[in-house]
């Protein structure tokens, strides 16, 4: 690894760390700056696939809508791997927030981001979150933990 | 990006159609030919998270096991970003498969790897595969199409 590429880890881990403050002040505007404009996401909910950050922002801004009060984001095992201006980062994401109708979610997802450093910023360019699926329910398990 | 990244793609690639190859085939071998020994996978059926190589291992043979005839596989909307010796990837994979008990898979999974070039070879580090959670009823949503 070329000290170059340290350097892009850890501006990654610092992107990442801005991302995970944002949306726990729920700050829309901050976290859709980590994403570029095509991104392509992999989310929790559906669609299959949502292409460009204006539709993605929507599914933020409805997670935000439905919680009270901060939502709890924090990043466990975080591992990232750069080259050149590509790289890509996963993690375990602790998700924890209060309802304002029906229960709150207290959850861990799998959290795997590609990334592109364009015009010498890295930005998200693709995210995938997800949780595993009990085969014989069909049923998503929220509370598996590391 | 430089020939070389561009070569890359393509190692990477022919990567990705030697393993749905072999997936088809049923040949558990060269399926695992392609991760690299500290794979981490966040996969459709629990653990969380699997660390190394050969506890995933068991995941495919057991899906292998589970299934008659081939195991259909088919990457749609495959894009690949790769730069030095860090890549990563991301499609749809569509997995239709004949069970021995119970109804077959017919399904569209949301597919991301990782990838590093260790020793002259791209492999996969990383593998994270999904489909959407319906929030409602918190079940694994099967039958969307890309």
């Amino acid at each position: 690894m070329t000290t170059q590429d340290e350097q892009s880890e850890e501006q990654i881990r610092s992107l990442i760390t801005k991302y995970v403050d944002a949306a726990r002040r729920k700050d829309l505007a901050e976290v859709m700056s980590c994403y570029a404009r095509d991104l392509v996401a992999f989310d929790l909910m559906p669609p299959l696939r949502q292409g460009g950050v204006a539709a993605y922002e929507k599914l933020w801004d409805q997670a935000f809508s439905m919680t009270e009060g901060p939502f709890g984001v924090e990043m466990r095992d975080l591992s990232i791997a750069a080259s050149g201006d590509v790289a890509f980062a996963c993690a375990l994401e602790h998700v924890k927030a209060a309802a304002k109708d029906g229960p709150g979610a207290d959850m861990w997802l799998r959290w795997t981001a590609g990334l592109r450093r364009v015009d010498g910023a890295w930005r998200i360019v693709h995210e995938h979150t997800s949780v595993p699926i009990d085969m014989e329910s069909s049923k998503g398990i929220f509370d598996l933990t590391p």
